[in-house]
């Protein structure tokens, strides 16, 4: 039980007050005091794995923002270790992969090696009970990317190559990474996370088809076996949100979170699903006055009857200022149902 | 009168016994005879201006490819030289524009000062009588973005912070492109172009609600304009087509050129508009079993009653291989309907 349980019950369809807030990557560079952790943890995925500072990050935006749920600092590679795929975070150059090509490579998941993710779950939740913890994972096609890219990438050009030329591999990668990514969300959701989202990063840069074909089916696959072995709700955020819309809303997920490719109204028509989203993050570029009035507009023009959860499109990025993000938090807070 | 009046007739939705193909940039730099004349001609602007070599290179994909249009050798940035915009390209660059920012810094539009690309369509035809010519222009959102963010972008902050920050100098800027852009296709139109494309090159990075507000009334006019004048097919080609098909599907233009991220099948029932594109462009790395399957499978998916004409989603890149592209026209063109 949580305190604020604004975010729940919007997402239940119970009636609120005023609309949910949290934000993607609110744990972020973008905070001084994150980054005073962050200096202290060393590297970054030292970072993700000491627990102590992991959750002291995790607990920053509430404290400091005010939000309605923490979402665990962590980053979506972290199970990728614990199949044997080496990671590393090099300074201003994001993250390195390394990682063969071949399924035989791999090692089998031990969720024990992402104990610490869990941890940080359990310590989040002891350490407040004022509103309700998310935990998260990369979707399947999410994580191959980074595997077969072995890095980030502006075209996914070996990903499209991988998928259309070795399909079988491709596929098989896929399940691989379904089953994973069950394994490590089960775990934290036995660890007392509230809610799970799912982050498919990638997706816009798929036609149509090839969404249809080589990613539809494994993330339905994957929410599928969430939701028949638990009530927690999942929110699965997809970019290309426009072009996937239907496909998502087909799935069993609780709630879409979606990108600003959408005109929020009217997806809300479209499914009866709850939906998060989709201010695009660069209004946090702009001058006051374009903060509050972009972010008005979106809440207003959300039918009276949705399910609806504030958040960005995507999310923060390091140079934002921290006082404009607060000023985003603090007008969605303001505004009343 | 030109021989092979496949594109025009599939526009028109008169009976084609197969489906017409041109490419986006289908003169460039992936053609090693394209090299050669751009090594000819020194300065990319030069070679734009160099109405002798700038005709055979338009030239070059009838002969080497056998394509059913020809769209001029030309850059969408031209007409800005007019106005006073100072244009270069530099070297493995891109382009670099110059503007302060002031309407008040520009001057009225002379389209003569663009002769020479009018001039490239009237040896076009003169040269050669087989297929019919496409003018083209950036929309006026394009050419604005390339205006405020002074080069290419990957996120178009800068041009956003405008739009938002400065809207009625915005509104101006689109306005005063809009009749620049109606001046410089009618003066292509009387040149002889039989078809005008107009490139959205950017609009995928625009939300829903941006794209209604800045950028729809201003693309809308300017077929309006053009439709009212001329009965010279007009096909606009924006990103971001599944978020936006349905306010581009409400323009008068003749077809819309999409990209990617809608499947074809479902974009063909939701207009009578003639449809063109969309494979996307990265199949043209893959092996040509996948350039086959992808794009046999593409034309299967066309509805038969549907005017369409095939497409990339997007242009040629330079490091794609010729003899791919070359597979991928004949694929097109052995399809019989």
């Amino acid at each position: 039980m949580v305190e604020n349980e604004i975010l729940l019950k919007s997402l239940r369809g119970e009636k609120i007050e005023r609309f949910p807030v949290w934000l993607m990557r609110q744990a972020g560079r973008y905070m001084s005091e994150y980054r005073r952790l962050r200096a202290k943890a060393g590297d970054f995925l030292d970072f993700c794995k000491n627990v102590e500072l992991a959750v002291e990050a995790s607990l920053l935006p509430l404290k400091l923002l005010d939000v309605d749920a923490i979402i665990i600092f962590s980053d979506i590679l972290v199970p990728l270790e614990a199949i044997g795929v080496k990671v590393r975070f090099l300074e201003g150059e994001g993250p390195k992969l390394d990682w063969d090509g071949e399924l035989g490579s791999l090692k089998d998941y031990d969720p024990e090696e992402n104990g610490y993710v869990y941890e940080i779950i359990r310590q989040v939740k002891k350490a407040q009970s004022k509103v309700p913890v998310i935990g998260f994972a990369g979707a399947p096609f999410t994580l191959s990317s980074y595997m077969i890219e072995g890095a980030s990438s502006r075209e996914f050009r070996r990903t499209k190559l991988f998928m259309w030329e070795r399909e079988r591999h491709f596929f098989n990668l896929m399940e691989t990474l379904t089953e994973v990514i069950f394994e490590y969300l089960s775990h934290q959701i036995e660890a007392g996370a509230d809610v799970v989202q799912i982050f498919d990063s990638w997706t816009n840069y798929l036609s149509y088809g090839d969404y249809e074909y080589y990613v539809y089916p494994f993330i339905d696959e994957l929410i599928n076996r969430l939701k028949s072995n638990y009530d927690t709700p999942v929110i699965y955020f997809f970019k290309g949100s426009s072009s996937f819309f239907d496909l998502a809303a087909s799935t069993s997920a609780d709630a879409l979170s979606v990108d600003w490719s959408v005109e929020l109204s009217q997806a809300c028509l479209r499914t009866d699903k709850a939906l998060q989203g989709n201010l695009e993050p660069s209004v946090l570029y702009a001058a006051e006055e374009v903060i509050r009035h972009k972010t008005l507009q979106l809440l207003r023009s959300v039918p009276r009857s949705s399910r609806y959860v504030f958040n960005l499109g995507h999310g923060l990025a390091p140079d934002m200022e921290f006082d404009k993000v607060k000023l985003l938090v603090d007008t969605v807070k303001s505004f009343k149902l």
